[in-house]
């Protein structure tokens, strides 16, 4: 079953279609590298810096993701044709791979999680979270400080929601994202497994 | 006057008895090692991973922890002839070297502390914790990604109770045990130094 | 327009006259290496480790913080003659500089961030924080558990406030305050310069 995995790019620009989500990008690429093209589904959205926008966002991933029609959806990164040409080839990995997960079983934000005004991812994410994971955003400002000392200034803000999705938030540069996605990429398959016994645990609890 | 110290182990198997409790077992002797056997009175308790059986045990050693007889509570792991004798010999230690502290003022629990459906020990201890040592826990993490990067799945909750009493959640592995507790032996006294002061005070105050 | 900085430091001993508040002293003379004597307006308080009396400090030199007259305010520190004469030059200072920032948009508090009875200053700062900066907690807790292991026992609190102001909460040790100031000191302007952003969008929107 192809693990569905959900890249969040937070940003105005990019959500006005002003410039490339090349971040958001990166991500899928990595998220592909990782788990293998195969075994995965990568949604893109791109979503202002608005706590409502970036919160349905991760919300609808990691609830009821539906997979959202190229051009149909504004939030959609239809900007990059490279982005739009991933979007395609993830549908047709899922076609020819069967069966996938019902949902995002992994969100990646990039952006939005610094000290200025438009910064807001945090206090998007956060409400999210049933289950903090503060040893992630440990993981993510130590490794972090040692390439940059303004790494001080992000609020990496992990955890897993209700629903038993995995949120990694990330900072707005491709740099900064391929560096924090080589930090947890030695923890994710264990974190997913330890949580995907969590989705069954809750739902036999709730059946 | 003995200090008084709590470890609670957190584990399904070993509170039912189909594994031994080899970490608190661990733990129980480093406390000894540390402070000196005649110094302190360890009890040893065994809790499945449920929020309110950690709740309660974690409470009850910080708040008023009576000596739990061998045999007579469930919860005591007797599982182990070792741990069962090391209970033994802490009520002697305690008889010889008179008085006592009334309440545990060091509880150490193992295990729980990660990210899968059945680790509770954080959400169970959080509420416990009327002053959080942020600290602590970045210390833990720190030393602990040293050895592995999977320490970032942790969920290290430390901090102080209302009663005054130091709570330090340490994995459930022996080994990770082992290592946590010399990651916080160094600042151990002095903790318990500073926070003695806030018991005094409280005492003080509520008079 | 000069920058508004108010370093508050929190001792009972220091704020009774029973000591020398040197820790506040060096910060002072920091901000002003920092930013330069000319372009930085350095106010000192001085409160008891009460959290009444931290948080009217902070909040007061984040909000609508008043030049406090020498001798007039029994919270101003002028037990030291140094001090004071830091004092009347920022005032000489403000005065030949033409205008500067109404409030203070920086606040470094010293000491109350341990683990005994009186120590309360993130009890205080925690609820001015709307924006509570981990990543800057973090950097300091690294930095300083380099120093000293017992720097795993300090609760940074660092954050900014609903005005935009930036909050660090240092250790009471002039050491530790100097030490502290140097790990911040790279991302200082950028933190400040970020917030500012914050500032001027919060005034947007609340006109
Ligand atoms: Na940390």
């Amino acid at each position: 079953m192809a693990l569905r995995v959900c890249v969040v790019t937070v940003s105005d620009r990019c959500s006005r279609g002003e410039a490339t989500d090349t971040a958001g990008k990166a991500l899928a690429g990595l998220v592909k590298d990782h788990f293998g093209a195969e075994a995965v589904r990568v949604e893109r959205l791109c979503v202002p810096d608005e706590v409502a926008a970036i919160q349905q966002a991760v919300a609808q991933a990691a609830l009821a993701s539906p997979i959202t029609q190229e051009g149909n959806n504004p939030k959609t990164d239809n900007n990059d044709a490279s982005a739009a040409s991933d979007g395609a080839q993830s549908v047709n990995d899922t076609n020819t791979g069967g069966g996938e997960d019902a949902v995002s079983r992994l969100v990646i934000t990039a952006g939005g999680t610094g000290c200025s005004p438009r910064d807001v991812t945090p206090e998007a994410v956060a409400p999210l979270l049933t289950r903090p994971l503060p040893g992630l955003n440990h993981l993510l400002s130590t490794r972090s400080l040692e390439a940059t000392p303004m790494a001080a200034l992000s609020r990496f803000t992990c955890g897993v929601t209700s629903t038993g999705a995995l949120v990694l938030t990330f900072p707005g540069s491709e740099k900064a994202c391929r560096e924090c996605f080589t930090f947890v990429q030695p923890v994710l398959d264990h974190a997913l497994d330890s949580i995907a016994d969590h989705r069954s645990h809750t739902e036999a609890v709730h059946k």
